[in-house]
């Protein structure tokens, strides 16, 4: 989402996908198999203390293993012989044992992914906190229901915003379960060099690393991924839907929302631009592209894909850092959404005015949008 | 998938998802809306026999039907109008009864996809089980574990026809998990045409139509068709990472598999081609783009969107039926698949051969991997 | 396009891209091929008298073909076949002398593309002819321009309607630049059976077609048909564009166009809706997912692609309807739609009204724009 | 392309579109407009001076512009202000007159957009180099035709080198071909703010930035972006191509050609792997897929877009990244690529070896390919 990301991805998550978070989660999952194979008996706790005092992210300049890793085609390469330096004899041969670039650059993925997930979801849960109060707000406020953008019936603002809200609680239930697991399956994921002790090994290495394990490795089954893809973009697909509604309601000519902060144009300063919902939009558009491309990076041939593998780092790492910008901007919006009530009744048209009794069963389906929530 | 899909989609698949068995999808929402109806007490007895007589999809012309759809731009417009010509006095408006075109065709996508998931799923199943086979019989059918397509170290073909099937099984789960609700609002999903009765009626509607009740209309919360996409996708990137591998171990230079009833060549008699592999492939990538436009097709406006939600009708058909045509295409190949053991054998390079004996964890993991298929 | 593809394809198109039109094409091809040969010295006069009476559509049974083509995964296999069966011999082998299945699969995609290419541009030239008459017709018509959808400053209709037509006049030549050319390669791409004649042959086959002869065989360079999306979804864009336009501006609380004939509603007899211009934009969105795909299709293995190219044939003929059914719909909206020139005035806001006089250089832009049209 | 993204995209091709790099461009739009606006008489030539003197790149802060954006919603609102600032009375307003924000942004884009494609199209032209001479050296080098990944024909490889050279000169031309013209309009496409000097204006700065004058402003006609998307997505799809052949060819059980740096394993030194056709492979798939999105942000609202225009910075950043580094990755390839003329031979099956004398034209298309080039 560059250039100028800060507009669109707040800090905190830009953070927590920066070159600086994949390096230290790369060094926790060497720390992480470490302490999992002295655990196993298959390597010393002398070992363990000379490898895990030499995973100081601080230790290791992320430019030169990005340049590094041009040649070899990922940046664990240059990573494991940096550390192997660092930890030096006797114990380098216990850096990385029996374990495979994809194990390392997997598993950093999966806690990297799990981490923003978190900042993910508390930029839904804002947003949906404030459908849900706009939602009990304006249970009683009166607004024509538009269908192809015509006037059709009566709704209320407070059923608006329920159905946005059921959209929100719905996401955040999907995003909440992808299981990520670690990964691990050395070579060419069946562990070999581990001789019969890998599953055990794979084992405590999740335990480690607080993650599920995988019923066996995934490194070209990338339905963790893929699915991830998906849960991100029914969240941003949510958020779009809000976006799209407010722009319509924030019109000139309908003037029935406006944003707390509206934006400022460099030009006409009378307008009053929808800002936030905008870029709610843009971000759900990468965000839906990002994990399109996840989709489509989930064939991997054999025991390691030719490329799919390598896109596929971007691809997470985009439509995580979209979707939150879209959650977060969408919630920017919602918490201070101005709504013009009495605007809302006056653009009524005639039609819609004498059916205004007819609110059906709004009520009814507001009390179950926010029963859901609160479940 | 034109042209000749029949190439592609099995006949009972395309069948599944043809005008006709829309059309009759439709008719059978009308009939579940006015016995609910009748239940609720809002329309007699009488009405319901008199409408429901006039409800067989012979009465109606398909084509006609579309040509007249063209101007109010659905063909619920012109059915409805049919079918209350063919009701006649005094029930004709007992017909479509505080209903909305789009509770008719969406309840229609979700009664056609339902049946087509049907389908697509006994081809998933039986790729699943051919899968499930080959691991049981190829346990210990030494072969070369590739990444990046070169040689590693040494696997079995059990193990990797046990890694298909952990993608199969997952696949089949995350379809099973999708949930298409019925879809009844009326005008603008306030069900404000049936007074204070709407809820009872919605949940009576998909009593009868034997669908999931939603918590509210969801005429423009997609997420039930985005996740349907999402789920299709997954079986779809399941089916093609078999294609891919399969296709990759018939080549000339590799032969360790190839299909049961290789392609014939138009000019070539002498090559095996691994068609079926081929058109699973072909197949899954038509089912990744219908997916990915399903969630494009997500946003939609205010209280009914203006294109989005047309757009989803073809997307959803395409996204079904080349999901059924990948996995009955890698059932095809999976089910004749000839297995060349000592072609297997015979390609390890030298590297792999010494090292043959490290098979790591893979017993444990096919063992995983069946005991999953069987649960 | 389905279900009731009728609502949003126009019949002359769907019938250039039905089963029945790719048979009568790849005929074509085998008939140019016969003829080429002959005008080689390769085959005899009597040879191409048996082969081209065999060829006539009506011999072929379409349904047959497609059953027949899902083992070697074509169609072009079973139709060598036949023909060969309608020839006999001493003749049957000189059809399809020298070809393989890709050459007359092609082949035929290229005329069938390029018939199809007409009718989508007759539809983009009817829909510019509207926005011409627009542009002249509302040169002085004042409304309010739209920035983020608040209003602006002043600007006219006939300017709004010049901006549609040069994205409209641009797209047309961008679709007529595209070049398809026919595809004679042989079993790879040598035209190895055809000894030192091969090239000679392409040229003649080419010329038969009334087509351009390629520089090479492009049996794994896909740029004609890559190319020919891009172009595809420049026109979708252009016409989305417009439908945006068209359904924002026919909204209730704008009300400044409206399609002369309106889309009825099923339940809402008052609404007016912008049908048309909703199932262009409709159109537009599966256009631009199946150009996509023909992207996607691009990167073919070796000689020959294992899945991308049988993907490729699907994803034209659904470019090309698409494209061409949003063509059409913006054609039917821009033609009947009636523009309310005392309502653009009157939704004037107070800071626009002031600004009236400064319409800045409008005129010349749409005087720019409809002789860029005319030229 | 983050994280880690110097392993995909060279560092000038990243330095030139970096937030540096956007914010030189839009001082340098800046600079044009106030020239051009002195050169039509609507300013003074002091005030030039004033204004001119102030947009050196180093007196603004980059962290700041994009966390200021962030309200208004894109960064030259508080790009304009800081100029303004810094300019001071009697000249503030002279600074961005008669603009909006979107005309600086589009001319920054157009600029930032010309010298990435430079870069790219250079990396393009070396690898397009290395493919004529493999072509020239390989004229007679014999190896097998694969179709469906099968051996079919006997080929030769200068004859696959030259398919790959046409694919990349057609890329290069149709690149290009891209017009991204100057971008002035005013608040809403109309110049309003300029009186009847707008045209004279746009021709004016369009001159001092050497940029091509648009026939009318292009705010919400993306033609220009969205033909660019298509031009690198048949880039980055022509690199794609030649990245699968290498990897194929350089399988274990083929061996036909080696990457000469060969990217090294973390775990199996004695493996060769393709890595730079990998990294090629891996970001022509963003490429593709950024390219989609820029399609699919084609489509403006009325004078502006709702979240389309802002989501399209990114999209063009990313598929300028993804296609250079597609294009520097297989020229890294393909100019270290050792060719195993013996392996090639020795690899030809039984049928192809006595088909052996029939290359057929493949020295001709060799030449014209090469002519192609050298035009």
């Amino acid at each position: 989402m560059r250039p100028f990301s800060a507009i669109f991805v707040p800090d905190e998550l830009s953070a927590s996908l920066s070159d600086r978070a994949w390096l230290e989660a790369m060094l926790e999952a060497e720390r992480a198999l470490v302490e999992a194979e002295a655990r196993a008996g298959l390597v010393s706790e002398e070992a363990v203390r000379a490898v895990t005092a030499a995973l100081a992210a601080d230790r290791y300049d992320i430019d030169a293993l990005a340049a590094e890793g041009r040649a070899p085609g990922n940046p664990v390469e240059p990573l494991v012989r940096a550390i192997r330096t660092q930890v030096g004899e006797p114990h380098a041969a216990d850096v990385h044992r029996g374990a495979t670039s994809q194990d390392i650059l997997d598993t950093a993925a999966v806690l990297v992914a799990t981490r923003a997930m978190r900042i993910v979801d508390a930029e839904l849960a804002s947003a949906a906190e404030a459908c849900a109060r706009l939602a009990a707000e304006h249970r009683g406020t009166v607004m024509a229901a538009r269908t192809l953008l015509q006037q059709a019936v009566p709704t209320t603002f407070g059923y608006k915003a329920a159905g946005w809200l059921v959209a929100l609680v719905d996401a955040r239930r999907r995003l909440g379960a992808v299981e990520l697991p670690a990964q691990l399956g050395g070579a060419a994921g069946t562990l070999g060099a581990l001789g019969d002790r890998g599953a055990e090994v794979l084992a405590l290495y999740a335990e480690e690393l607080g993650l599920a394990e995988p019923v066996v490795p995934w490194h070209t089954r990338r339905a963790p991924f893929v699915s991830l893809g998906g849960a991100l973009s029914e969240a941003a697909v949510a958020v779009a839907k809000i976006a799209r509604d407010v722009v319509l309601l924030a019109q000139s000519e309908v003037g029935e929302v406006s944003e707390g902060e509206g934006g400022v144009s460099s030009s006409m300063p009378h307008k009053r631009n929808p800002a936030q919902a905008v870029l709610a939009d843009a971000c759900a558009r990468h965000a839906r592209a990002s994990a399109a491309l996840l989709v489509e990076c989930g064939v991997h041939e054999h025991e390691r894909a030719v490329g799919a593998w390598h896109a596929e780092w971007g691809a997470l790492n985009d439509a995580l850092a979209a979707t939150g910008g879209a959650a977060a901007a969408i919630a920017r919006s919602l918490g201070g959404l101005r709504v013009d009530a009495a605007r809302m009744r006056a653009n009524l048209g005639p039609d819609l005015v004498s059916e205004e009794g007819s609110l059906g069963s709004v009520d009814v389906f507001i009390d179950r949008a926010l029963a859901l929530h609160q479940a």
